[in-house]
């Protein structure tokens, strides 16, 4: 079985790696962009290629087109690694085809070692190709899922809430701790402990805290020290700290959400 | 040296197991607030207590005072484990005092086994009992703080965001699961790396996302997505569910807080 992994970015060469590791023999190609002097020397790199069997298109959204356009294998199995893009990228002239989505942040100066506990979102065009990809997918990682374009959607807004948006509450504990004699370090046993909860019970039953509780005197009390955090170390529009406005801002409006779910209604500004 | 604990909540009784674990006998003494019929038996108990070197009261910031009142031993160190109280709530009568808090959720119903990486937060009196306390604590854990009133509220706050606001990113973010092929397990390995990444890298550095590489275009899609959620599985009230109106609402308002501390400005409908 002969493999072309199309495009050398970080997912490319992660790829790339992986496969070689298993002793799996892999084809890395450089597939830049139209727009990339390079380009043409690329292009007519992978046109030249002796056939292969699986072609792994592991090229930025806005130039996937353009790159399955030059191939024309169509009897190979194509398929993409994107979560956003549909599976028709891939037209009538590629029958079978699919999405091959490892759901990691991936790094072209460190490649991934372990893939095993890397999820995995594939889609194909018919059942032969998902089985297929599927067992293309289980050389690396044994958490292989199917999921349609509406699936991987949701999973990408839901990556955003679970790390960007959760990272920047970190953010913002680590600001609040700035002027203080405590380390953000002192932090990490909890942020571990937040995160090895959700392993063994919903992020439903693992909330905590006082808006939880609908504790209203300690919230009144938070936003009160949080108002008089206007030290000069934060402007609004800072790269560094964040403004006793922002921080109030996010905090009234969580703190009144998790109320909500439990039943404890908040008043905006905390007070009783 | 004889240490005697007040309060059998699950601060006390976790304290108590701690240090006869670690072949250090305490005495646990059930304390109750004044309110509690059983309180008269209690306190007396307390009060008919040998004197001991050290007393930890255990016991909710409200019935602090009236504890603390009953117990006389001029000569001994007390503490409580408070993170929000005073040390100033051990008057006079009690030249040696201080707090001694550690930054973890304890239950009655599970001893906590290992101590050595909870983070203990530490204030006193003056530099006799800080030594003291520090080495009071050392027995538990290696991670000592010293805290003043003012750095122990800040925790408190940063507490919040960092636990509880970071657990609801990770409920909506199951939320958004529900509906589709893929269980809320996919996001561990997410969820346990954006954890992970804050062992060695800052929460600023760490920061992703399509908030943090100001790009519009997935922001605004995504919203549209949100804004099509309101399928009858959440209401507005509903303990379950988050509603289309909120999703988007916290989407907004944390996507433009990053974008702005990366001098992305990101329009309230994310519209480019």
């Amino acid at each position: 079985m002969k493999i072309a992994i199309l495009g050398a970015g970080s997912v490319g060469t992660n790829l790339h790696h992986a496969f070689e590791t298993k002793g799996i023999k892999t084809e890395l190609i450089h597939a830049r962009p139209l727009t990339d002097p390079t380009a043409e020397r690329s292009y007519s790199e992978a046109v030249r290629l002796p056939q292969a069997d699986i072609y792994i298109y592991a090229i930025a959204d806005q130039a996937l087109r353009d790159v399955i356009s030059v191939i024309h294998a169509p009897k190979a199995l194509h398929l993409h690694t994107s979560g956003t893009m549909p599976i028709d990228v891939f037209g009538e002239d590629k029958p079978h085809a699919g999405v091959l989505y490892f759901f990691q942040s991936f790094s072209r100066t460190k490649m991934i070692d372990d893939w095993s506990s890397i999820p995995c979102f594939i889609e194909g065009k018919n059942i032969d190709d998902v089985a297929a990809i599927y067992s293309l997918a289980q050389n690396l990682t044994g958490h292989i899922y199917e999921a349609n374009r509406h699936d991987r959607e949701r999973l990408h807004i839901a990556g955003v809430f679970a790390n960007n948006y959760s990272n920047l509450m970190f953010r913002i504990a680590a600001d609040l701790l700035r002027d203080t004699r405590i380390p953000f370090e002192a932090l990490l046993p909890l942020i571990d402990n937040t995160a090895a909860k959700v392993h063994s019970m919903t992020p439903r039953d693992a909330q905590t805290g006082p808006a939880q509780r609908g504790d209203l005197a300690v919230i009144k009390h938070h936003l009160e020290v949080l108002r008089t955090m206007d030290n000069g170390q934060a402007t609004s529009n800072n790269l560094r700290g964040f403004s006793a406005e922002e921080m109030c801002e996010v905090y009234q409006l969580l703190a009144a959400l998790i109320g909500k779910k439990h039943n404890h209604p908040i008043p905006p500004t905390g007070q009783q």
